[in-house]
């Protein structure tokens, strides 16, 4: 049949070095990534009920529940170090494993929706990218039985509405900036600087109220690490809208693109 | 007659597909910018009575009065965070809009004054740069319905003089900057990120004093929705100072250039 | 004479007009670098003791006294902030004005002391230096009648021979570093933001004993303001000794040089 | 023999003129890196119980035991500023040595398993490394006669296989970013930059846990001086796990190389 002709073509396609290389890279990046960021936040001594605070002890505290954080004074630095972490720890995921990872599945289905991807091959990159969350989730469990500080929630007080506008805006400026970074020539390891750069500011927005998310697979890996899904559609309803809204805005309004296909 | 022959002629020279699709980024690039860097601020706890704290109770509270905040002890780390989001803001709008959009009227004044841009352009400019912080201000009612802690005011104790400088002293310096950057050739998205850094020096200056305007569009925004034009001359008369000394002292001293004129 | 001989020489060299406008850039750069940093040291609210913090009411406070500030706990961000807006303040100025500035006497001096400079013209930077810092401290007298917290001084419990040392520790790091960026090929604004880093480096080292000179320019400006030329000496001693440090390190172990002459 | 012939050929390679000056700019790179990253941290007002606290006042303090520093709650900012001192410390150390230099032992060894060095040089450059380490620890007993606030330490409460999981963390993202600068065209000082952003982030990871070593020569100068060797162990075992790990991953999956020999 056509169908199983068209299968049979996408499995060839999904087949090749490239594309299982840039699936392990893919892997890898997130790995190295969320390894580097939650570790480093577990072990900042940030404010109450905020991610990133209480990492050795936290194992033996007796949270029995597990509620959204309450919007308590956090401290004045907290923000400011998370964005710093994640924003450094994406650039330099990146320059490690190679400037043309997405490590993000919201990039790649920007990417596919702007026709730089065929579809097949991003669905293979996001599970890449959703098993690299879970492995380096996983890894942090040798040192803190409780993830939670790493769990991305809603904070009480904010409505699902703003967590999933706040980070549908967080999402929109990083994809931007990558569509930009790739419409571009730019000298060597420039656009992972700026990608690191757009992910601190994202989390500077963000942070807050959700924790910032931006990056399911960032949400994914300790969520299901915690099997704590409260809310987590949130934290993929606002990144998938902010890629599309990057997408359409970067393809129709800022850098009007010759027309493609999916399958070409 | 002459006058409405001018007209046309500046009216055809409006209605090409590039003056307009410029003001269209100007529009796009200040409404990014703006959502970004406002929302970051609603949400940054920062210490009492400056920009920035207690964004999700805010609407609640009854502030009957909009008085200018006092000079009270800010949290250290306040004045970096606030420079910090707002260099990384107009950073990463600058590379996702494209690098030669100004996003700030005293840019575009300089830009005009240094007869780099015609001066009806730059009018127009201004106005989609003046809409875009509206609209992203009127964006912000959806997290709080209290937008004081974005506005711009002269904190009290200062007195205006000294407002008007430090907003002209850090308008010229980034309008300085800017100038810098356009008669260089600069590797790409070098630009973008140094006026980046001179936007947050610049907070890091007039923050504590003014909240720090430098840009009257984003002064503009949140006054229009608060409808508090308090001393809201000081925005707009520091920056346009800023940016003709900028002008003057680039085209006069740093880098004379040859004679053009407004009209060719 | 030979001797009036060359000193018609001298002046004929200097009133070039490459000399003479680059007398004026020093002038200007290091005015513009001061006033943006000095201001922005005024405006942040440090802690007590401390070069920045309380300004407004400073005037009105009757120190009558002006004591080494004592080693008093500082806030943590303090050091951290006056790095960033002295690191930011240098690399702008630099931007602005053109890459080729020094802004700092102990970079002229190593200039020439690296046989890169004719030391008549050293000298008259140097001249240029100090009256822009005078220039700009003097125009921080609208923003504070006290500038008591942007003055370099000892704090109380470090020993002179500490002061100096770590002086001339954070200027030998400053001038190797702009001695690396001259002999380099560098994309345009590199050289700034790298002495920009090497200057906030060098505040983190000594600000906290000394508010950190590493450039006389910088001590001199608020010591003529203040008449206060306590400990002064520090200064100058400091900064040259790391200047001079620097250039034999880098001349005769780094990047030996062919030999040259200070009068060809 | 053949030995006696080996190690003539291994004489004869290392007394060259380059093989020399490389070992004297890892010497003089590594000094300068500690002499301004360890005093910066010495000079930093820290919390109580971390590296980089009361430092003027600690020689006078009865400090009789050693015991490993409690995870007390530090100050928000610490991480930060030492993670900021230490990034800048490298970049700037390698920007003015020359940027080919490895200034850490496990860059070294991962140098020598990519087979980019021989052995016998990069036992060579340890050595250099070592002894730069060494004679900046000493140069710091100008400034306090108590060098436990830089000496790297297992904290209270972390287990021995954490830290060393924490530091081969750390090393293993820095080394990767070092492999990934040597094997793309960068432009200039882009590669010291992209490190000293390695070790911020490696510092975040880590610091909070074990001081951050990841670099055996930062170790071992406190700890000679010191002569406090407790858990020393844990500072060589775990950035040499990680270089070993980074050079597996990025020779076998990440930028598989031709092979070459370690004696050719």
């Amino acid at each position: 049949m056509l169908v199983s002709r068209y299968l049979r073509l996408i499995l060839k396609d999904i087949c090749t070095h490239s594309c299982l290389h840039h699936f392990l890279l893919e892997f890898l990046g997130t790995a190295l990534f969320l390894s580097a960021s939650l570790s480093a936040v577990l072990m900042l001594p940030l404010a109450a009920g905020k991610p990133g605070r209480d990492l050795m002890s936290a194992g033996n505290q007796s949270d029995l529940s597990h509620p959204a954080p309450p919007l308590s004074p956090v401290s004045p630095a907290g923000p400011f170090q998370v964005a710093l972490v994640f924003g450094l720890s994406i650039a330099m995921a990146a320059v490690s494993v190679g400037g043309d990872v997405h490590i993000n599945p919201s990039v790649t289905i920007a990417m596919a929706l702007t026709l730089r991807l065929r579809l097949w091959r991003a669905a293979l990159y996001v599970i890449g990218q959703l098993l690299g969350g879970v492995a380096s989730a996983s890894l942090l469990l040798g040192l803190s039985r409780d993830l939670t500080p790493v769990l991305n929630q809603v904070s009480s007080g904010v409505h699902l509405h703003q967590a999933v506008a706040l980070e549908t805006l967080a999402t929109l400026q990083l994809v931007l900036v990558v569509l930009a970074t790739v419409s571009i020539p730019l000298p060597g390891m420039a656009s992972p600087l700026l990608i690191g750069l757009a992910v601190s500011l994202g989390h500077l927005v963000a942070v807050r109220a959700t924790g910032c998310g931006m990056n399911p697979a960032r949400s994914f890996g300790p969520a299901v690490i915690t099997l704590n899904f409260n809310n987590h559609w949130v934290f993929w309803a606002g990144p998938v809208l902010g890629a599309c809204l990057a997408a359409g805005l970067n393809n129709l309004l800022l850098r009007p693109r010759r027309s493609g296909n999916w399958w070409a």
